[in-house]
């Protein structure tokens, strides 16, 4: 089977990460980040997220953190910086900002849905398609999730056609791409590639990505099963930042150095420099005070300490 | 493509992970550690090395466990306890302590064989010949492991028709079973494919096992990708444990629980109980007083410290 020559991630570490990390960053070293990203080479980086700071104090300072990121010269027109909005008044302070790509989230489970944004999937998809025409007045891109695409830490196993049904009402909002999120980290290959197809049907394979959290060691496993299904977009953290703060004993996103180890492995193109990437990693690190969950940040680090010896290639 | 149905598990904690760890770890827990290994379902459990206690401290006692498993009226008999034999002295002193299934190792690196074993492929598989032809007159069983099957850490890159004719000399020699080891565990699904399609080529597939080690958290793909090629025999150890004192950097074995869930997640069938294995993995690692390695067992017990809900099928 071929897989993909060419794959774009989509690095959610400074927002999906940040926000689950217990402590606050500073505005300037968020933004250091997000330009360390776009230097080794990626090309769309989530930015923050326009939510309420009483639920996400983490993200209070979206307005300057996007600001300042519009302002800087060093990043180049072609890098997107989507932005989470939950609601219109998130909409409505991002375009404020600067915002030219925006993010809805609705879950594929009603119980997921209903304990991490306080309605069901309908209600949520009603409340969003008033962001989504907003959007669309302004000629702002609309980047969809769906969370618990595979599996729900309260209901279990979720039907590939419930994921799918929900995938579809996106599309029809309006989202040019819909991040398929394993958010507990349970799924494995099988089980993601079901999702997959049965998402396929209903929309075009080439508007669909994998969000795949490694709580449970499956990550890199579910992104090689994708890339067979012919996925070639992936959300990823620096560091494996993050987490799911409403999902039992939940493990960050999957590293990007180890996405990008797997992919360059396989001779797929990422444009993205892992040494530049690994060095990001090593900046929010450092800030956080924490090793990363990255293993081969792990590897390649504790490598380069111990000798200078040629690298396996 | 169709998966195997079924899949072996060769527990290698007891041995490949303890002689990795720095502390030593009394006898009889490890006893215990083979005998819970037992009762979680796993067929073979490799279960000590009979190496120089010079070299390899952690493995003194290698008599001593082999004896008390070989008692025990736990164990019954269609568990296979092979134990590493590095010469006739070693294999010697296996048989008196009533081993049943010897292991000897070769490298599919030159440098990593003169570095590691301090002598050539060619030379080491000499020395082996004198060990087969013992273990053969006594109607022993033999398992061979190639380490550097995929990627060196001083060659870099080992060609496939490499690790394939060091494979062929191993079954030559007797070995009903050849473990291929990733043993710094840098090798990536492509590569790991490449490297059995030509040792397939040369023995039958059915004697072939995949040994990765999770490193750069590659593993559970790399087991993945050879279940593709329908490869249904894996090394791996219990919370991970252990790794390549030789490989700089080096993680250690994919954890026994990883590919556990991996596989029943499949729908594939190993015979082993993941809640007992997780007892298993709880006890070693209480003794070591480290957390485990296995993003499973991380994921599970803070799963069941958390709250007593229902678990994701």
């Amino acid at each position: 089977m071929t897989l993909p020559a060419q794959v774009r991630l989509v690095e959610v570490g400074a927002r999906d990460g940040l926000q689950n990390e217990p402590q606050r960053v500073a505005t300037a070293v968020k933004v250091e980040l997000i330009e360390r990203l776009a230097d080794a080479g990626l090309t769309t980086i989530e930015a923050t997220s326009f939510v309420s700071p009483r639920w996400v104090p983490q993200m209070a300072d979206a307005a300057e953190v996007l600001r300042a990121l519009v302002a800087t010269s060093r990043l180049r027109p072609a890098i997107s910086l989507p932005v989470l909005t939950p609601n219109l008044k998130g909409f409505d302070a991002a375009v404020e900002a600067g915002a030219q790509e925006i993010a809805i989230f609705a879950a594929a489970s009603e119980t997921f849905s209903l304990k991490n944004i306080n309605c069901s999937i309908t209600e949520s998809l009603k409340r969003f398609a008033a962001v989504t025409d907003a959007a669309s007045a302004l000629d702002i891109r609309v980047r969809g999730y769906v969370s618990c695409a595979v599996i729900c830490p309260y209901e279990g196993t979720i039907a590939p056609a419930q994921t799918a049904s929900v995938v579809r009402r996106l599309h029809d909002l309006g989202c040019y791409e819909i991040s398929l999120g394993d958010t507990i980290g349970a799924g494995t290959p099988a089980a993601v590639q079901r999702m997959i197809e049965a998402c396929a049907t209903v929309v075009p394979l080439a508007s669909l990505a994998g969000h795949y959290h490694d709580t449970y060691g499956m990550a890199i496993a579910n992104i090689y099963a994708s890339l067979q299904m012919g996925m070639n977009v992936f959300d990823s953290a620096v560091g494996g930042l993050g987490g799911c703060p409403y999902a039992v004993g939940a493990g960050g996103n999957v590293a990007s150095e180890d996405v990008v180890y797997l992919l360059h492995g396989l001779g797929i193109d990422t444009g993205v420099d892992l040494d530049r990437l690994l060095a990001a990693a090593d900046f929010i690190l450092g800030h956080l005070g924490r090793p990363p969950a990255s293993k081969v940040a792990r590897a390649l680090l504790a490598r380069r300490a111990a000798a200078p010896r040629a690298e396996p290639r």
